[in-house]
Formats: structure tokens, C-alpha cells, sequence
């Protein structure tokens, strides 16, 4: 998507033909910096830090860091040591694993001299196909705000996202926003509600940024009104991503996406997830119980950083001194909420059926 | 309740008998500032910029105001005045009306002349009936929480609340907080889990303030984070406070406070409210459709205010330059997800029978 003008992915090469570029989304938006990564540990710190972030970009980064591991080192050691390495950077996202297995299985069977021309080949074609995939489900998903609107008979749809599942959280177009940003070039009136989405306010800082910068209408939340704002009709649709979604339908993401999907259940509002298929764990079943939930450091609850009047960018302490705080970073919106999983296939039941029914060879492997 | 061992409450006469010193709320907790009001613009200012916060302590906040008022002007339109312009401060408080016309029936039917004298001591008595009813509160709230250490054999008694409805919102005691109080004093294990409460933190500044300078066990969380942490067994109870609720039990409560209820109604966990019966506004009986909510600024929404690592005050921002934001203030939990109401008289069934079993009083004005 575009940046001042200037088209741009969030991750690709150097001129160099190996070093990866990717943007520096822990500065935005206030400052717009690219970051070259040359290293596995760089590209393993990128991804720990939140440089980069998002699901998707998290696996496509992970593809890359395995490349520039490969550079240095392609023996099976090698291997093994850099995709445990990027496997421990973050543990809810699972397209960080199905992007490493995806890799392992390319440049294993082959000699360690091949290994990382193989890798960088490979990390391009996943690359390429996140962008398909994400403009997939933006034109399923902008059905759904057609129809809202053609319900609706006029105005903005008013479409309620949570954290950033954005272009910036894959390469290019995002998942839970590629449909607005579909419906938004194709004429369909939207306006955003973007929940700031504390600790890291990832809503504020990168879907404010985003949709701005590409001249879509919205408005930014404290991630308390979502509710009222339902109660009182302003809602017409939640869409959000996924950083992980069982076989069953339910849905991980960024915390505090359950509170949302309760108060659009308790209001009547339609709540999508929309995801590529490399999101979807087959082999999980109760979301609650079974998805890893991170827990990152107190300093981000305790800590805001902003832009002071200066221009200087500043972290202050929000809470008392001395006062204890937990982070747990994802939440699990159960399948019952959901209205619907849109993935670059089509609109799902958030069920073991409906997402068998869009991915009928993930029958195979399934217990019956 | 102490400071640094030193016994306060958030309102009290100066030595001159006459001037109304206030704790400054804008500045916790990284300042401990007192101010002096001395006139009516100043009391109201006090509580339009949150000075002075919380229903029980703006309605105290608004008598003295009144009491500044008379000193100066104690005729009938001086008196109007001075009512209207504190109405005006706060929309959504209904103690704000109570206090006014509480003290209107006290000094109005009074000769100008003795109408100061008159609305001081009607003000005092008002604030050393707060201070009775929140610590009436508390003991009835305490009973709760013994019951769910008895429930759950052993370890601390998790309980969630959202905002500040402590001490600082109150003369003494608070109202939420009471019962932690009171059950903390009298050795029953407690571990309240805090909601920052963005946009004002109030939680942060406040609440995890006045609960760390009495000992009491806490953890301060992102708004987002409640559901989860209910899904997962980790709250047992949740208890808020209240700015109006509504003869049928519907709860208007900082913004945030419906989506928390949605959660505890999901995962069987007992949620409360505690507030004295000048919270109650009987002539209400649909809070969603009938309590005004205030909008405040969206600087609120897009500026934080923090102590930097030099100890200075600082506030940057948090969002896109150029976002657009909106600031809904509080939101309304119908009574259907509210396990209780927590009053000076006993706890209560969030009905409009509940809340008249414990004042039968009420019935008389109340249509069938």
C-alpha cells in the first residue's frame, strides 16, 4: 500500500539480492524507518521486539531469517539451531511455525550448498502468496460490507477493527482491513472505529496510520467504548485477524478481542475474523484451553510511549510507583461469537464444518 | 484512609472555617498536591477538569461549591446561578442533582443572610453521611467477599474492578473499594486486579495508587485483559462503583465497565455494584436508552500523561497525527448482567423490587 505516495510492502530485499528490509513498525507513527536485517539474530530480534509484527509478516519474516541463517551456516545444525531459534521468538502466532515447517521441508532434502538459494526462492513465493491471499479475503470480505451497506440503505458502513491486522501486519493489503480497503477503492462509503488496543496500542498507532495514510474515514477508541458505541447502534460490523484459529472456529487474537465479540453477540452486531489458512491450527480444538497465550513484559502496561510536544519521542509511566501489572497479550474469542471466518477462499461458519467445507483436503488428516 | 501514615480524606474545611481544601487528582500518583477553592468558579472548575472525580465526592465537591457561592452572592439568583453552573459540570453523576437539590431544600426556604452558615453545616453533615454510608458499604460488601474465601478454601480472593472507586472518589472509604477495605483490615486474603481504565487511568493513578499506600495486594492490567483472565478462573469476583443507576438496577459506570459485566455473565463470575442510594435515580427505569453520557475530549483519547524517567510531568501522543477520536465517558450495564447491588443498607437484586425491598421508602413516589 501506499505511504506518501510511494508504494511500499513491509518486508523485501536489498539491492543486494540477500539483506531484508522491513519496516520499523515499533516507530510508527511518528517516525517512518526501515530496518535491514542481515543476521538470524536480527531477524530473530525483529520479530521478539515487535519491529515486525502480525501474523502473516511474523511467518514471512521467520522465512527470511532461516534464509540469511542458511547464508552463514546451511548445515543440518545449522538448520535446526536457527528454526528453533525463530520458533521461540513468539509463541501464539501460529503461521510462525507453519512458515518454518514449510521452509524445513523445502531445504532439508537438499544438499547443505543449495540450502539457501532454495530458502530465499521459497521465502519469495510465501511472500507473493500472503499478498494474493490477503486480497482474496479482501474481496470476500468487502461483499460482506456491501451487503451491510445495501441493509443499512445509505451512510458509512461503521466497521469496528481491534489492534492491527492491517497491510502492516502481513505484506501487503492485511486480513481483517483488506476488505476495507477493497470496499473503500471500490466506491462502498466505510468509516473504522479503531480500538487503540492498550498495552501496545497497535490500533492507534499503526491502523490510525494506515488508514490515513490511504484516505480511509475513521475514527480512533479507547478499547472501553466499543460497547456503549454497539449499544447505541453505531456498529454495523466487527472485523478482526487472528494470530491463531483452531480447527473448531475459535479465534486468538490480540487481547480484549473477546470482550468485543461479547458486546457484538449481546448487540446484535455481525463479528468476522479474517485469515489466511496458514492461521488455522488443525490440530487444535478448544481455543481456550489450548492456544499458548504470551505474556510479554509489565513495562508495556506500566510504560506509554508517545510524541511529546518537542517532536521527541518520550515513554512515561502511567501508574503508580512500584504497583505490580500482568500482560497477557492475546485473548481466545470462542467459535459460538463468531459470525463468520473469512479466509482467502471464501466466508465460513466458525466450525469444524464450515472450515472443512472451505478447506475439504484438511479432511484427510482429521480424527473423525 | 492514610497517606504516608497520615490520616486524609479527599475533602475538607481549612483552618480559616471557610475555604475547601481538595486533594488533586490530575496529579496522582505522581504528585500529592492539595488546592484550595475559594470561590464557585473554582469548586465547578474543580470538578468539570476532575480535580476533584468519583459521584459520592463531586456531590460533596458541588455542596461546598454552593457554600463558596452564598458567601459571596446568597440571593435567590445568586443561588440559581450558582445551581445551574455546578449542574453543568458533570452530566452523567446523578449525586451532582442530588447534592444540589438536597442543599437547595435547605437554604432556599432560609433568608439570605443565614443561608451560608446554613448550607456549611447542611455540607458537612452530607460529607460525615458519605464517610458512614461508604464504610456501611464496605461491611455489607466484606460479608461477599468472606463468603467467596469460603467458596474457594483457601488462597486470596481475586477480585476485578474498573476505574476509581476508592476513597479518592469518595470523602473516606469509597465504595467499590469499601468492602476490600474493610475485608483487608479484618485479615481476609484479597487481591484486586485493576483496570487501567484508559482513557484517564484512573485505575492506574488511582486506584492502584490508594491501594498500594494501604498494603493491599494488586495487579494493574490493560482494560483489554479481564475476559481472558475470567476464561482462565483468575477472577473470582468483580465489584465497580457507580455515577447512576437506575430504579431497575441498570448500572452507568466508567466506559468499560459493560464490557467486563458481558465477560463475568460469560465465564459465572459474580458481578457487583456498590453505591450509596444517592446514586440511584428513581425516576429512570431504562438506563441504556435513558442516562446521559457525557463526551469528554478526545485529548483524553489521543494524549497520555506520565512521570518521564527525569520525574517530569510529561504528555505525549499516542495516535497518528491528524486521527480523528471520540471520548464516550461512561456506558450502562442492564441489570440483567449485574449479580448484585451493593448499598449502605445490604446488597440487593438488580431489580426494580430488589432495590425497593431495601427502600421501601421509595415505593410511595415510584408509579405502579
Amino acid at each position: 500500500m501506499r505511504i506518501k505516495g510511494r508504494p511500499y510492502r513491509t518486508i523485501w530485499l536489498g539491492d543486494d539480492g540477500w539483506s531484508v528490509h522491513v519496516i520499523d513498525q515499533t516507530r510508527l507513527p511518528f517516525a517512518f524507518e526501515t530496518r535491514t536485517l542481515r543476521t538470524l539474530n536480527e531477524a530473530a530480534e525483529a520479530i521478539a521486539t515487535m519491529v515486525v509484527r502480525g501474523a502473516p509478516l511474523i511467518g514471512v519474516t521467520a522465512a527470511y531469517g532461516l534464509c540469511l541463517s542458511l547464508r552463514a551456516d546451511p548445515s543440518d545444525a545449522g538448520l535446526d539451531h536457527a528454526t528453533a531459534r525463530l520458533a521461540a521468538t513468539r509463541p501464539t502466532a501460529v503461521n510462525l511455525r507453519w512458515a518454518l515447517d514449510r521452509m524445513g521441508a523445502v531445504v532439508r532434502r537438499r544438499p547443505p550448498a543449495e540450502r539457501a538459494a532454495a530458502a530465499y526462492a521459497a521465502a519469495a513465493q510465501m511472500a507473493e502468496e500472503d499478498v494474493a491471499c490477503c486480497r482474496a479475503i479482501g474481496v470476500h470480505g468487502a461483499a460482506l460490507i456491501r451487503e451491510a451497506h445495501a441493509r443499512k440503505g445509505g451512510g458509512p458502513v461503521n466497521i469496528l477493527t481491534h489492534c492491527n491486522a492491517g497491510w502492516l501486519a502481513t505484506v501487503d493489503w492485511g486480513t481483517a482491513l483488506a476488505p476495507i480497503y477493497v470496499a473503500h477503492d471500490a466506491g462502498v462509503p466505510v468509516h473504522l472505529l479503531v480500538d487503540e488496543t492498550r498495552p501496545r496500542n497497535q490500533g492507534a498507532a499503526l491502523t490510525a496510520f494506515e488508514l490515513g495514510a490511504h484516505g480511509v474515514p475513521h475514527t480512533l477508541l479507547a478499547d472501553n467504548a466499543g460497547g456503549h458505541l454497539m449499544q447505541h447502534g453505531k456498529v454495523d460490523l466487527c472485523i478482526v485477524g487472528s494470530d491463531r484459529t483452531t480447527a473448531t472456529g475459535d479465534v486468538a487474537n490480540k487481547i480484549g478481542t473477546y470482550l468485543k465479540a461479547l458486546a457484538a453477540r449481546d448487540n446484535g452486531v455481525p463479528f468476522y475474523a479474517a485469515l489466511p489458512v496458514s492461521t488455522i491450527d488443525w490440530q487444535l480444538h478448544d481455543g481456550v484451553r489450548d492456544v499458548p497465550i504470551e505474556e510479554r513484559p509489565t513495562r508495556e502496561v506500566t510504560h506509554v510511549t508517545g510524541e511529546g510536544d518537542d517532536g521527541a519521542i518520550r515513554t512515561v509511566a502511567v501508574v503508580s510507583p512500584g504497583s505490580p501489572a500482568a500482560n497477557p497479550a492475546f485473548d481466545v474469542t470462542p467459535a459460538r461469537l463468531v459470525t463468520g471466518i473469512i479466509t482467502e477462499r471464501g466466508v465460513a461458519a466458525a466450525s469444524r464444518d464450515g472450515l472443512l467445507a472451505l478447506y475439504p483436503e484438511k479432511r484427510v488428516g482429521t480424527a473423525a
